[in-house]
C-alpha cells in the first residue's frame, strides 16, 4: 500500500536529518516524550519559560503543545512560541490534554486553535469531540468514550460513528485530527484513516498518549504532509506497544513494559511497520 | 486476621471502580506516583494550576497533597483543591515531604492540617514527629530517625516508642498517622497497627514515599474506613518492594528494580498479600 | 596512577557520609539525577521554591544549579541558594544547558558565573564554548561541535584543539570545567584530563548529561579537590554507560538501557574504575 512507502520514507526522514522537536509541555510525562523522541531519531528541547519558549522555536522542526499541567505561566509560553512557530511555517501539534474535563482546559484547547491553527490535533475520543463541539464524560484526564462503549466497538468492525465524527471536526477546525483509541481514527477532513495497531496495556501506562504526539511531531518535522505524519506517529506508537505486550514474560507488569515500550520504538524498522501495520481506509 | 479480608476487599473495589485520585505533586516523582495509582487499578490527574485544581475535585475519589515541591503557586492549588474536597466530601491524603527541613515546609503543612483536616497523613519518622511538634534531626528530605537509631530497633523488636509517639500524634490531629520506615506505624488515634514488610532498597530510589502515598489515596478513593485504607496502601507497597528486591539478579541495582517494583504493585493479589503479609497490633 | 586512588578514596567517603546534593534542576531529567545521586550513595534533594531554596543549603554538602528548564522563578531561586552556598563554603556545580541556544540561558548562565563563582562547570563542549565567548552553533540542547567534526577526533586521537580551549576557558573562568562529548575533557586552567569512557548510547537517552553534573556534584560533596571530584563524576557516569551497553541483548534499545545505566551507577567500585577507566593527562 501507499502509505507504507510513505511511512518509510518518514522514517528515514528523521534518522538522517534528526529534526528537533521543541515542546511546552506536562511535568509528568515530559521525561518519556523527550526519549520517545530521541529513540525514535528526533532531538527533543523542552523550555517553557515564556522569555525563551518563542527564541527555541527558530532552531525546531516541530513544535508540540501538550496541555498536560497547563498553568498562566505555561499558556502564555505557548502562545509566545506558537506564534513564533506560525511565522516561521514550523508546524505545530496540539494535545489537548483533559479537554473537557475543566473550562481552564477546553478554554484554552479552544483559543490555541482559534488563533495557531494546528497542523495536528492528536488526543483520545473523548478529547477530540469535546473540540467539536460535543458534549461528552470526561473523567480526569482518560476517555470514557470508549469504556463506555458508545462510539467505539471491536477491533475490525465498523466505525463509521467515530469515522464520521472524527472527519467532521477536521473539516471543521481545518487540520489533521487524530483521535487515538483501541482503533485510532485520523482525518484530513477529506478522507479517514483507520489503525488497529496497539494494545490495552498501553492505557495502562501514563504518557502513551503524550509519546504519541511527540512521535507525530517528529515525522511533522521532515514534512509538509501531516496526515502521512500524524499515520506514522500513531503506527510507531501502537506497533512499539504491540510488540513491547508480546514481549513480557509472566509477572512482568507496566514497569518492564516502560521500558520495552522505549526499546521498541528504538528498533523499529518500515519493515516491521510494513509486516504488522493494521492500516485500513474508512 | 480480620484485616486481610478488609484489603482484599478494598482491592477489588479498587479494580471495579477505578478511583480518579487527584495530586497536586511534587515535579520529581509525579511520574512514579501516576504509574503506581495505574498499577493499582486507579486513575491518577495531576492537575496543579489554582485555575482548575479546584474544578479537577469534582470528578476525584480521592486528593493527594504532596509537599515535595511546593512552592507559593502549587500550596495555593493545594488550599483551592483541599477545600473542594472538604465540601465534597472526597478525601484528603497529606505527604509532609521534608517537613521540618525549612520554615516553609513546617508551616504550609500545619497550616494544611488546620484548615483541610485531612483524612490521612503519610509520612516518615522524622516527618511525622516534626508535626507532632516534636524536634526532630533531619536533612534534606530523609527521615534521620531511624538511622540514629533513636526510635527504632530491629524487625520484631518492641516499638513501644515510636508506637506511641505515632497513636499520639494522631489522637492530637484527628486523623490517621501512617508513619513508614524500616517498620512501618500506622495509628488512627485509638490503636496502633505495625508492618514489618519493606525492604531496605526502598530507601535507596527516589520517589517510594510519594508513590506509598498515592496508593493509600487509591485506596481512601474506595471507602470512608481510611485506616484500613493506610495499611491496605503501605502493605501493597512495602511487599511490592519486598518481591521487587528477591526478584533481582547478581549486578542488577535500582535501574531494574524501580521497573520491578511497578511490576509488582501491577501484579499483587489478595493472597499473595495474606500468605506475606507481616501485620502486628501494638 | 594517582588519580585511581583519588577516586577510590572519594568513592569511599560518598559511602561513608552520603552526601546532600540540593539541587535547582530542570523538570525533564529530574527523577534521573535524583536516582543517580542515589545510586552513587549521596542523598538528593530538589527544592526550587526561592522561599526555601536558601534554607535547604544549610543541610547541603553540594549545589547543583542546572538550566535546563529555568524560568523566572527558578532563577531566582538559584542566586537564592547560590549565595547561601558561598556564604556556608558549600560548593557550588553549574550545568550551563543549552547555553547559546537563546539569550535567557547564556545570560542567565554568564550572570550566575560572575556572581556565585561556581567550583565546576559540566557542561558539553558547545555549551563550554558558548561560555568561553566563543561563537558556536547550538542546535536545542545538543552540542553541535562534535557531530560537525570541528574539533573532536577519533577516540585516542591528539586532543589539542578542544583540551587547548577548554584549559583557557578554566582558566578564564576561574574553576574546573568539565565538557563531555567523545572524550571528555576536563581542566582546572593549569592541566588537562582527558577520558576516553563512555559510548554514544549515552546521547540517545535523555538525561545523561545532567546525571553527570549530578554525579560531579556528589563528589564534590566529600572534598575540596573540586578537579578531582569532576574527573571521578565524569569517569562513573561514562564507564556506567560504557558497562550498561555492553550488557544490553539484541532488541534492546534505551529503555532497558537507562534501566542497566543505573544499575550500573549503583554497583560500580573502585577496582572497575582502576581496570577499566581510561584517563589520560593532555
Amino acid at each position: 500500500m501507499e502509505i507504507y512507502k510513505k511511512i518509510a520514507a518518514l522514517m528515514s526522514l528523521v534518522k538522517a536529518r534528526k529534526p528537533l522537536v521543541h515542546h511546552i509541555t506536562n511535568y509528568v510525562t515530559v521525561n518519556d516524550c523527550a526519549n520517545a523522541v530521541l529513540a525514535m531519531g528526533g532531538s527533543p528541547v523542552m523550555a517553557d519559560a515564556w522569555e525563551e519558549a518563542a527564541d527555541m522555536v527558530d532552531a525546531a522542526d516541530a513544535l508540540v503543545l501538550n496541555l498536560g499541567t497547563l498553568n498562566d505561566k505555561t499558556i502564555k509560553s505557548m502562545f509566545a512560541a506558537g506564534e513564533r512557530a506560525k511565522e516561521l511555517g514550523v508546524p505545530v501539534v496540539l494535545d489537548p490534554v483533559g479537554a473537557g474535563a475543566t473550562a481552564l482546559r477546553i478554554n484554552t484547547a479552544e483559543k490555541l486553535i482559534r488563533e495557531l491553527n494546528p497542523e495536528v490535533i492528536r488526543g483520545n475520543m473523548s478529547e477530540i469531540m469535546a473540540l467539536g463541539g460535543i458534549r461528552v464524560a470526561i473523567k480526569g484526564v482518560d476517555s470514557l468514550v470508549e469504556e463506555k462503549g458508545g462510539l467505539e466497538g471491536t477491533e475490525g468492525s465498523d466505525k463509521r460513528g467515530s469515522s464520521d465524527i472524527v472527519k467532521k471536526i477536521a473539516a471543521q477546525l481545518g487540520c489533521v485530527i487524530a483521535a487515538t483509541g483501541k482503533t485510532d481514527v485520523i482525518s484530513d477532513g477529506g478522507t479517514v484513516c483507520l489503525l488497529d495497531n496497539g494494545h490495552r496495556m498501553m492505557t495502562e501506562l501514563t504518557g502513551t498518549g503524550c509519546m504519541t504526539t511527540s512521535l507525530v511531531g517528529v515525522f511533522c518535522g521532515v514534512t509538509q504532509d501531516y496526515y502521512a505524519a500524524a499515520i506514522a506517529g500513531l503506527i510507531s506508537m501502537g506497533l512499539s506497544g504491540e510488540l513491547a505486550q508480546i514481549s513480557l514474560k509472566k509477572g512482568e507488569g507496566i514497569g518492564t513494559f516502560r521500558a520495552k515500550l522505549m526499546d521498541k520504538i528504538y528498533t523499529l524498522t518500515p519493515e516491521m511497520i510494513e509486516a504488522k501495520g493494521k492500516i485500513r481506509y474508512g
